[in-house]
């Protein structure tokens, strides 16, 4: 029984209270050999390596505490980063989390992110849990996280392993997140429910690393600030152009324009320059069937002479528009 | 060459510019297969195991720009987290950082705290490295840091292992840090440079945690929020009692209070009760000598019936005072 009522804020109680309450809704991990309450967790690494991400999000840039509940913030933060984890082509085992928030924050709202954690990790990411964290203070809400994973004895799949005559395949939506962030700003009454969760709680296909990796996967890469964006980087990671395919776009861009209720070539420009999607875009060898759940988007050529890797659609570069966080916004927190 | 000014600022540049920038600053980790720069790094974990720990600073209740120059902030935040990992016995092998700082900042300043990191990486923990971050905008800075280590096969040093007759040592220094803080905010003209750079940039004893572990230590701990409050947490952990020796600790107090020129009833209050020190707190058994650069402090002790674990020295309990960020923090920034 806690001395402390279920309303009380952060600046009311001690820090060891605060983490009694947070602690049980955490994600358990399977990999854990210490978990949090130590200096360090202590985890299993089974083929002596790991791979390891790190994403920070602040109230403001990117995400309002107006838009978003503090569930939809759990979950995103953990998704954003199993996202990185997923395409390196590993699974995901584990969390680490530092929340900063102003004192007069409830304890219930870190509940609440917590109870976000525990939900993308179980759906997304079974095994992986959150293992140790910190609590700061600050006059706006700062989530940072990092997550690692296990590659059982598969190679990492690299920005940089495209080769010229891959298949460029894409699991997960593209454009969602996009035209939800539009209708965010905008203040649409009734944004489409699936624009809405794209945005706020994103549900990226964490599972697919893995599949993509067995399928015998050349390049991998998390698209969080958009597919052009993205994919100029595999480009030039790879020394390479990617050549999109028009009318597999323009074909995603009608069904999305339907589904939604935008037109299509709003559509289309979300599908191409909108961030945030998490989507998981990869290079395939081109004389094997795509593993379930993936879509042709385009092919890898290789450069000609004169040629930077770029992106190219219709026989045209495509400029590399996308998410800026320095330069996009606009100074908003709430 | 870049396309921009030396003193260009984040809200000037794009992303990749940026990176480009701060990317060399940083320090090589010796177990990084893949760094910088792909969705993760990967890691070499020897032992099939790592630990991992994260900490935030954030400007106002962890730092002031007015008192801190960006290459201390670097070292800070480096050192804290470095800490972690030492606290558990093991050798840091690596780091992520996150960074959030309001767009006029300079990519300069980013720099300097790049170049803290190196310094603290080199000095401190030689072989560990940067392996990858995330930049994003605030109306603060926030520096957000997981740090990583390889056990060697070894055991961790856990809170919960401490055993009644171990003595209680400490390596490191106690009290400079909560020092420096009190003339800092005091306001105080010329702080014993001891003070200032103990608080500011402070230089754990990070390679004496792999020494603890390797003379057979039982428990240890990273003195983070003060000697009482953390040798509390090492006797409830291990369900203890810590005796700490009055003579010893007067004895010491008296050495700092020399050393800065500050009283001896201050330089006690300070060792027992100041933050931020990071000491490495280490319990070993009794029937050995201590290795170099461990000072004893105290015993462990059963508990007796009716007792609860805690502190006590001279014969009494002794309360747990230390840093709480959000009761503590007065809400000013710079």
């Amino acid at each position: 029984m806690s001395d402390f009522p279920e309303n009380a804020t952060l600046g009311q109680m001690p820090e060891s209270a605060i983490l009694a309450r947070i602690f049980p809704k955490l994600p358990h991990s399977d990999f854990t050999i210490v978990g949090p309450g130590d200096d360090c967790a202590v985890m299993r690494a089974p083929d002596s390596r790991f791979v390891i991400t790190t994403d920070m999000m602040v109230q403001g840039p990117d995400f309002r505490l107006e838009w978003s509940t503090p569930h939809q913030l759990g979950i995103k933060a953990a998704a954003t980063n199993l996202a990185d984890v997923a395409a390196m082509g590993a699974v995901p085992t584990g969390l680490v989390v530092s929340i900063a928030a102003p004192p007069e924050t409830t304890v219930s709202f870190l509940e609440a992110i917590a109870e976000g954690f525990h939900d993308a990790c179980l759906e997304l990411a079974p095994g992986c849990g959150v293992v140790g964290g910190d609590l700061s203070v600050s006059t706006v809400v700062v989530i940072s996280v990092s997550a690692f994973g296990d590659l059982e004895g598969r190679e990492p799949l690299l920005r940089s392993s495209a080769q010229p005559g891959d298949v460029v395949a894409v699991s997960g939506r593209l454009g969602l997140a996009g035209l939800g962030l539009e209708a965010l700003f905008a203040g649409t009454q009734d944004i489409h429910p699936l624009l809405r969760s794209a945005q706020l709680a994103p549900w990226p296909p964490i599972s697919q690393g893995k599949a993509a990796a067995v399928a015998g996967a050349r390049a991998a890469m998390d698209v969080s600030d958009s597919l052009v964006m993205d994919a100029s980087r595999i480009a030039r990671a790879s020394n390479v152009v990617i050549e999109l395919d028009e009318a597999v776009l323009d074909g995603l861009a009608s069904r999305l324009a339907i589904e939604v209720g935008v037109d299509a070539a709003h559509a289309r420009q979300a599908m191409l320059f909108g961030g945030e999607d998490h989507a998981l875009l990869v290079t395939f060898p081109s004389n094997q069937p795509l593993p379930p759940g993936f879509d042709a988007l385009g092919v890898v050529r290789a450069r000609v002479i004169g040629e930077s890797p770029h992106v190219s659609m219709g026989g045209a570069a495509v400029a590399e528009n996308g998410w800026n966080p320095y330069q996009n916004w606009n100074g908003e927190l709430s």
